[in-house]
């Protein structure tokens, strides 16, 4: 029903930790990237549209897991989908994947509530947001 | 059975995002700080002595529900208790607290898994460890 | 003329690069958290309350020596003193030092701009702030 | 007698902070990022193939200007040149424009040192590495 959207991120040098991989909370980081360039560019509605209509998302829940380590030079495409849209609270599934072989790196879900800009308070998603969303 | 282990971490003005709150991936940062001073602390055995053992721990999976946001100047609490040992892995769990009144800011788990250090491979968590944990 | 006032500043886990030691642009996050703790503690004049008179501050001019490496464990204190203030800036010296024997890691200067909030065109520092900050 | 050599680098949302423009220590990551892709693309020499040398490239200083403030959505293009190379150090400087108009947005230089990988300590760099870098 809804549409997978793919957004390719670079990893960049300042993301690799001790462990000489990609730090665990970038994998998170590199989705919400996604997100943003999706908004503009496959839901034509962007994050400062939201604003101007004194709406926000913040993150209510994350689920991920890891199944490989990224390395810099890695080229990786993220994935996400919306899963289901209630009340004030979206669900998006997301899939990191190598660009090269499409093996997933690690996937999960991000559970996004809609708040009023200014209160912050949780609001219904309006039905012209979902419809802007089911594409 | 486990017990809980409780770390004040500070937050910093680089943590915060463009909703003026602290960005979201950085309370699970704040739960690694957190982790690494139990290790020292509560534990009596640093990263360095796992380390010393061609032992690693990696994150393979991280579950995190936000219920209020973090502001620059809040005093937090980090407290975790590990939930199960099996295999491979450990499972944490962890609440952020505001230091003030105890509120839950966040909370979630973390699966650990032993790797070893020079391949990478999964190892079954020796009973050594287990023993160590096991305060 | 101008006070040198000092922060102790905590090392995170996820401030560690490939390195194995603080990444070189955790430094100057470490410089900034010092500087915002003391705005509140010893200038008595956080940054909110600038907010609310319609100042910020800008960063305009960054250097910085990197003299030690610093590893996860280290405990360090900032150090930093105004230089001088001028017009729409103010040039604040810092130094960033091992809190067990004082030896420097890393020093250098930051040059604020005043900034009005809204606009974000540089304005004359006002005396009042200037007093503020003589002590 | 250095060529100037370009990247271009990718503005993620976590690199915003609270006065809703790039983090400040966030443009010495971009020319890091820069830095490794030309030395990959341009060098011909990746960090590893100094790595398997047992050289390293430590920062030992850094100077930034900041001109314009940069926004979530802007292209950036990182120019870098060396500017001289002496004895172990090796001084680069560096020009962060907008994509669309050239526009400086930021400029400045850092020392990097050579270092031995092992032990850390400052090494003279050698004659083919100088040859490498003088494309």
């Amino acid at each position: 029903m809804y549409s997978v959207f793919e957004s390719e991120v670079s990893i960049r040098p300042d993301d690799i930790d001790m462990n000489n991989h990609v730090h665990n909370t970038k994998y998170l980081d590199y989705v919400l990237a996604a997100r943003y360039e999706q908004m503009v560019r496959d839901y034509k509605m962007p994050m400062e549209e939201f604003h101007n209509l004194d709406y926000n998302w913040f993150v209510s829940a994350t689920y991920i897991e890891y199944k490989r380590a990224l390395m810099l030079g890695d080229k990786i495409i993220v994935k996400t989908q919306i899963s289901s849209v209630n009340g004030a609270q979206s669900k998006v599934n997301f899939w990191i994947v190598k660009k090269e072989n499409e093996k997933i790196v690690a996937e999960g879900y991000l559970i996004y509530t809609m708040v009023l800009l200014k209160s912050g308070r949780p609001v219904r998603i309006p039905d012209e947001i979902i419809k802007k969303y089911s594409v």
